[in-house]
């Protein structure tokens, strides 16, 4: 707490990009509610002031930070939607897609994922993620009466587990990190398509 | 906010299984850092004093909380190390009974999952959940050598992935809906291990 920058005074130091970016990891640590205004400016060394020169306040850094997930999200999603492909290439894609936007905007990600539904912004993210549950349970019920997918587990808690393994990414992975995101985006649809157990063939 | 049951004085009107029970709930919708000993008793409608007749404070009702969620899933490695099967065997139980373990004590598990290392008794607990992430790894490597599992997604990364599937359950199972505990566990060791294409013999 000691050696914080010096609040700097006048014209901001930051562009709304980095501005975005700290604020962001800030919620993601102390979380949104526990985040005020002065925390913000406390961590990025400059005065709310000048925060206000950039967004209107922390409910537009929410809003904006949020945005950038879900932008990169609906657009795995309405390219999917727009697929003529079968039913099951499809929902890999989605898989697929939705594992790389999660490790291109991790920090993004991570605060769409928390968001609890107490403010306007957050149940409007909510409603947005829920659209795209419901675009994968779609999927999975074509996929399963096209005969690709197994009939045994219902297709809304096949969505919940598919995205529950998708999501869970944010809490452990690092980029740059020993795992490029290819292989991990591999390793997710091989574990949740084929399995974990080797196949029969190449025993 | 002006429905709330009168402070009651004197003697507490809560055993501690309750109390702790509606603390865990209140940690859960709020946060443990973002929950006050005042909102605890607000929420309870007991004084702090009466809180006090049974914990020494709110860290203790945390500790208890976690103990709950990490005492049933210890007992589940510990029959898994304790067993002479084959590591695919042993894994697949250890999956299972965390799923069961989550569904019966679910408040419990998902304060656990949220825990981040602020106090000592959250250090001390996610310690104790990296020896369980430990023991799957150990046993995702084993069966490997055995050849029983893919030997192509790094165990480290199967390990993450299996225990993402397992505690994702907390962001979304409801006990008593329609997904009953076992076929929820099915679903889930289906899923992890044979994966969601149905099998080529039965199409």
């Amino acid at each position: 707490m000691s050696s914080q920058p010096p609040a700097r005074r006048g014209r901001p130091g930051y562009d709304r990009e980095t501005l975005l970016r700290i604020a962001v990891d800030v919620f993601n640590e102390r979380g949104y509610d526990g985040t005020s205004m002065d925390d913000l400016a406390r961590r990025l060394g400059i005065t709310k002031a000048a925060i206000y020169y950039h967004v209107a306040g922390k409910e537009e850094l929410l809003r904006l930070g949020v945005a950038r997930a879900l932008d990169g999200l609906d657009r795995v999603a309405e390219r999917v939607a727009a697929s003529d492909a079968p039913a099951v290439y499809r929902l890999e894609h989605l898989v697929r897609g939705s594992v790389e936007v999660l490790v291109a905007e991790l920090p993004y990600v991570t605060l769409l994922l928390r968001v609890r539904g107490n403010t306007e912004t957050e149940r409007s993210a909510l409603a947005r993620r829920r659209a795209a549950d419901h675009l994968a349970v779609r999927l999975v019920e074509q996929a399963v009466s096209d005969g690709d997918l197994r009939p045994d587990i219902h297709p809304a808690t096949t969505g919940r587990l598919l995205f529950g393994v998708v999501n869970s990414v944010v809490e452990w992975y690092t980029p740059g990190g020993p795992i490029g995101p290819q292989e991990l985006a591999d390793a997710v649809c091989t574990m949740l398509f084929d399995g974990l157990r080797r196949p029969r063939q190449s025993r």
